[in-house]
């Protein structure tokens, strides 16, 4: 039911949201960034300092703090913090038209169910693969790749032509999106990486590459995985081994010198997302009866080291 | 088969080393330190500074550089870490005297079995409880408690009356001491301590105390814990889920602000005993086939911590 020219709203100005809305400005689109103040101050006085690998620019877009505007939006890509869900649909709830899309573009695999919990507005996956951070205010670093991946996940099949319209909208704008029929394999395929990487490289505030000079951590990562696979298989995604072990081969290859979200949240004092990554296998172990031991671990340092950072002792 | 007045040796002169030969130095006893140039050059000076709860004093004894000065040596307390136990007894091996009695004052379970398997010396085990760290060259603090417990570890009764006369020499010098009929259980209860608590503090870089303040760390423990209990029992030990929970309870009640040595090791940039903590439990593991995961877990990240403090990457 989308329109071809939507009022496109961001939830969330951190380096995923800036990223894309900044491209779908960019592109001639009518963008409008819901953001903190400091964000917005800068946005408002520069533009939206882009700083990519194949081109840097200010770009224009409106940023604002007051979620009311949201009022406005057709579509909404909604990159809050996946801790942060609950509350950032509960503030915009109140605003938003029936038929505003909503697009998730968040880490994890739960977060467009539960949006669709807290409100009845058309909800989807995207599945982001992109390597950006802040470099301050209203300036996003772009470092590696930026496509989209989308599909209906379980909503009936006439969502297909918005869906469409979504890509196309992406597409245009310098972010290659397919909508896939099976995007929750998708959503847990890059979750594997995140349950696997992402919590390890925090502990050690360690890159990828030398991540996995330690033997030891090798195996850890194999545990993880399996564990993974067993719970991924009880929530309807069949992932193989094989699948599993050349997707996490990919990553201390490919992205050598980088460290996980995760990590980057630690680093600058910020919670983490991890009940929503490890945590979120040791639910899903409790209620399908299934071990987690290895992802307990990682969950259980990750929330440790956070309550070190948020309770410092004198 | 040791006189009354035996001539000891230290081999390694760390907290626990230069503690117990300080203070039967201070009893009157003849004590030789072999240690590193730095500690003998500031003992050669003062006499080494046991900086202790009830005393501060200045204790002379003699140090030295040379493990040849071993071979005058009745008895040897053996306190290098346990990565070096091979390496310092092949050391003193063709120094000592064939009935020189060695006592490992060593972390971990196998110390003493590994130095039966190199040298034929009559050799046992003592669990030692002291909270005690090096201030300084030549400076040991001493911070709490302060008793050991010996005793045969499998080796024929005829020992008992030498490990009598280690006891009493030890007592003498204000170091209660106790020879046990089952020592390889206080090893092992000690042992369990290690395992549950050393690596998590050491990863956190936390205090015992705010440690178990994440309800997730306190999982964490009982699944390392649980993992703990069916290898000791393999190995002939066995210590109840109850007695273990009690002794595990009261480590972040009376040591609320004490880190562990593993994680003191890697905040000086030192390598750790992790291989002969968790390391020793997946190996036991894997020897009978019993599932380790959490102790996999630890073992290995502690692993990556030591990594990346010996490879800095730039």
């Amino acid at each position: 039911m989308l329109g071809d020219n939507p009022t496109i709203a961001v939830l969330g100005a951190g380096a995923v949201g800036c990223y894309f809305g900044g491209m779908l400005a960019r592109a001639g689109n009518a963008v409008t960034l819901i953001a903190r103040a400091n964000h917005v101050g800068a946005i408002k006085k520069k533009g939206l300092y882009l700083d990519c690998i194949s081109f840097k620019e200010h770009v224009k877009l409106h940023a604002t703090t007051d979620v009311a505007e949201i009022a406005n939006a057709d579509l909404i890509l909604c990159c809050v913090k996946s801790s942060d869900t609950e509350e950032a649909i509960g503030l915009i709830a109140p605003h938003i038209k029936k038929d505003t899309v909503i697009l998730s573009l968040q880490n994890g695999v739960d977060n467009y169910e539960r949006i669709r919990t807290a409100i009845s507005n058309p909800t989807f996956p995207a599945v982001v693969y992109v390597a950006t951070r802040m470099a301050g205010d209203g300036h996003v670093e772009h470092v590696g790749r930026g496509e989209i991946v989308i599909g209906t996940a379980g909503a009936p099949g006439e969502w297909a032509d918005t869906l469409n319209t979504v890509a196309a909208l992406f597409s245009a704008s310098n972010v290659p999106c397919a909508v896939l029929p099976d995007v929750r394999r998708a959503l847990w395929a890059k979750f594997l990486v995140n349950c696997a990487y992402n919590g390890i490289s925090a502990i050690g505030a360690i890159d990828y590459g030398q991540m996995v000079e330690t033997a030891e951590v090798q195996t850890l990562i194999d545990a993880l995985t399996a564990e993974f696979l067993l719970i991924a298989k009880k929530e309807g995604v069949n992932i193989s081994a094989e699948e599993a072990m050349d997707v996490n081969a990919q990553i201390p290859i490919t992205m050598p010198r980088q460290k996980s979200s995760t990590a980057q949240d630690l680093m600058r004092g910020k919670k983490s997302e991890i009940d929503y990554l490890n945590g979120l296998i040791v639910r899903k172990g409790i209620e399908h009866n299934i071990p987690t031991p290895a992802n307990q671990a990682i969950h259980a340092l990750v929330k440790m080291l956070e309550h070190k950072i948020f309770t410092p002792i004198s």
